[in-house]
């Protein structure tokens, strides 16, 4: 009987997927016009539904909108960041990179994601009422 | 004995404030460009050593820099929200507002913020292995 | 059929208690010196069994051991103000009055608060390696 | 002087525990019909109160009660899935597979542990008022 | 210009609604054989696309599956009680008491949520190895 | 192009450090009264700006006050301990060694984090009301 841990969350390499899962995994590298495939897909790969909904919902999320692609690459790598997520930082972090992130913008992010979560703590413990002027 | 939950908690107003305090509510307005000063600096206002330490962090970290001020904004405002704090999510959100963020940026934010706390507990879960790709 | 936030969970009082709930209320007031109850008990009184063992918990992690029960206190609130738990913020605020907690010192459990969730989630973006002094 | 991380938090191996520790070593065996005892509570050993304590709440909450072992088992993984607590999950997949839990369930659990996680931001954020028909 | 607090987040009624929202509280109507819509839909149709895709990711996690309906509610309500959502905590309590859940059932499911909590922490903070057997 | 896991971020040693660096690493040493520092210094000294702004809170919030330093070490502790930190763990774990805490105070730490982290969650889901004697 395998473990949550074992070989059978192990990635799907292209090559061992079904025709379904391949299906995801062409669509994730033509909409991001690359010829790879994360980790994160290959391991979510094992439950197909899930590889295809969450697929789904990035691309519709990530996708075109009203904010800039980069924008929305800091956002997501701001709440990695802040929830402690190391793959996920690394992930967002390199999609954020080819979007145009430098070094000292991503310094910019990481202090803002330190200083909220410092006020955030302290607002919430001091009980603060939501000032009239905010409603 | 006063609870910490207390009237000692309650916001001090510029007029009851010394002129440490008031040194700092001045700063704030003239910073923002505003005639008035919101609840979480008068209730910090008790403890004018960390009022003075929190605005000055404030100050630096969501001053002038290499991120447009909006993008500052939505980013302390999705760790905000990330994090549930309600107060935060009203004044960075009037912050976030008065940058020019609309209703519909303001769904787009939300809708990352969601999708990031989804993913990144299915990542943390599945152990993902970081491509090398990422490091 | 009630709703779990239902009158079902309104608090107990002591006057409408069975005699196994009465007992563990006697040794709460007994133990702390008090002659009321908090909220928290008489809510958990709905489900005998975790009244008797979260106290029984409590009475002997918050009981006398090698750290004062004034540092005791402290630690319980920093661990809750940092969790924004207001409830708990309220009890274990008032309980550290009582070990002589003034508000000064509040003030300096909260910036501790504050800044502890700040480098915590810095450090931990940042993927700082342990040095191996701290080993 | 040693480090909080240091060889003084190793797990206690039975050979070379007090009879204290035995006692309870025994139990955890005796109660999971196991030969063997997991590192959790060979590491807590160093403190027998606290091996002690949070052996008897594990073994009153876990044990028969209303909900069959499988939910219970499931309960708890997915709460340290959402926690991203590793080791936990590790343990407590090991818990529910010997339940029962096949691999297709646990994707089922972690889908609704991450989607839980998404639209409890999404409902916080949003302040979304309780209906009068949940209250 | 509206706060991100303000009467532009305010429910939606079917009787205000585009047929593009009316569809989606059909859907939600007929799927869970209810006569009316909660207000976290009706929050989230001042965002049509995000309406659409929450209730279709909710759809498919929470429709039929392996896991009883019951067990998949509980383990939505847990990750909600764990995370702090009220509302969620309200609706998903909602959920569960309609497939069945038990005052008592349920004061289980805060016992599993509160201990794994703690021992999630306990875990964390000693870094305890996975066991092999685990693996 | 570097990732956010890259090289780049690679702790900076004294003798490759810019002056303005070295002179918060002089700082760091002189008020701690030891011959080296950190990596978390040294990885934050990539910015140097966040790196003094971040070690002037410290050095203010850790520095003399009302608490005596070692309870100062426990709650910056407890609070890294129930975030989860590792690093933080063991930094300040060490630093609270150094004040004095033994291995049995640090035991009486855990297990009141462990605990707190229970009964805030309990208390949340229950949704218990404030006493007014905590008003």
């Amino acid at each position: 009987m395998s473990s949550v841990m074992s070989a059978s969350r192990q990635p799907i390499e292209y090559r061992d997927a079904t025709s379904e899962v391949r299906a995801v995994y062409d669509d994730i590298m033509k909409t991001r016009q690359t010829n790879w495939v994360n980790n994160f897909w290959k391991v979510l790969a094992h439950d197909p539904p899930t590889l295809r909904r969450i697929w789904g919902n990035i691309k519709e999320v990530m996708g075109p909108g009203l904010l800039d692609p980069k924008i929305k690459e800091l956002l997501y790598l701001a709440v990695s960041a802040s929830n402690g997520c190391r793959y996920c930082i690394a992930s967002h972090g390199a999609a954020a990179r080819k979007q145009g992130m430098t070094d000292a913008q991503y310094s910019e992010v990481l202090a803002i994601v330190g200083l909220a979560n410092e006020t955030n703590r302290l607002v919430t413990a001091l009980d603060v009422a939501v000032d009239p002027q905010f409603l």
